[in-house]
């Protein structure tokens, strides 16, 4: 077992209010929550152009850029990791039988 | 330390060639790849959204909804959840004084 | 010469405030300005994905879509359409031998 | 009546081809279909954005780009914009009572 994102997380938080210029997470989450939303919607987009042209390597670049991106936002809302954990462990919890009825969303 | 993801991720290799009305992730992967990155980009969009209207219960519910479909394309493209983490273990281990010259995109 | 976009434009402030039953433009404007903001988003995806699938028919429809719901947004914040055709005209009109420089974003 | 957009499409149109050093459109069309429907997803997140910003001005901008990005893509489709705008036109042909029916979207 391993806690990339967990210990990445904690490496965000311990950074945001770090020296903008010593430090990219300093620097980003300087420049406020509109500009990490916008990174992670751009990552989102490499992250699919990636997959459309198979190129396997760009996905794993991409999706590593997604996720970091994805922790420095959930940290600018103080929602943790683990919260989002739980909603997928909670949704899988009534999976089974029950997946197709538990995700209204087609 | 918890393994969510890696479950998840193992949940979703299970289920994919399963039968497509009996599972979220056999119908999707019935779609096919397009489909897929589709349902990212949009999860993309609905997380930016709910972080620009500062909506804490919706980040983390369309944030487990991202992270749940990026697990579908990765699992398409028979990227493993590891090599994804695998890359930010070797950005993070570059980091330090180092952080900000490994990061060329800003 | 040809007006489609400004007569749309026109249609949607027209319907925006009719029965949300009888008209798709009343019934997203009832949804508030982040639905449209979805909605845009996830056309945006979809030309995308498209584009990079080689798909001409459905670049030409996810397009109409995206300039759909841009004008749909753009109402609902009462910007017009001709501030934007506007903005387009002011780059052009310093363009030629400028227009690498006036154009920052790479 | 203007005419904006064919005026722009032209240029996009006439500029590909020149030299990549002088010109943004020969530029970002030299990088190839993947960089611009990129470009294309970057611009419709940043008019997201600004548009749950509240922000009129930024919505111009981002709007201008978004436009300009999507006639880039679609050149590089060899798509007219005509095709984008008669699929537009005839679905409003179909609009009044029929609307709804038509746009079986939500």
């Amino acid at each position: 077992m391993r806690d990339t994102l967990h210990l990445l997380e904690q490496t965000i938080r311990e950074r945001r209010s770090a020296d903008p210029t010593a430090s990219y997470v300093a620097k980003l989450a300087s420049k406020g929550r509109a500009k990490m939303a916008q990174k992670l919607g751009e990552e989102a987009v490499e992250t699919v152009i990636a997959a459309m042209a198979g190129d396997r390597d760009g996905v794993v670049g991409e999706s590593a850029d997604l996720l970091f991106h994805l922790l420095m936002l959930i940290a600018d809302m103080d929602v943790p990791l683990d919260a989002v954990l739980d909603e997928l462990d909670r949704r899988e919890g009534v999976s089974g039988i029950a997946e197709k009825a538990a995700r209204p969303k087609d």
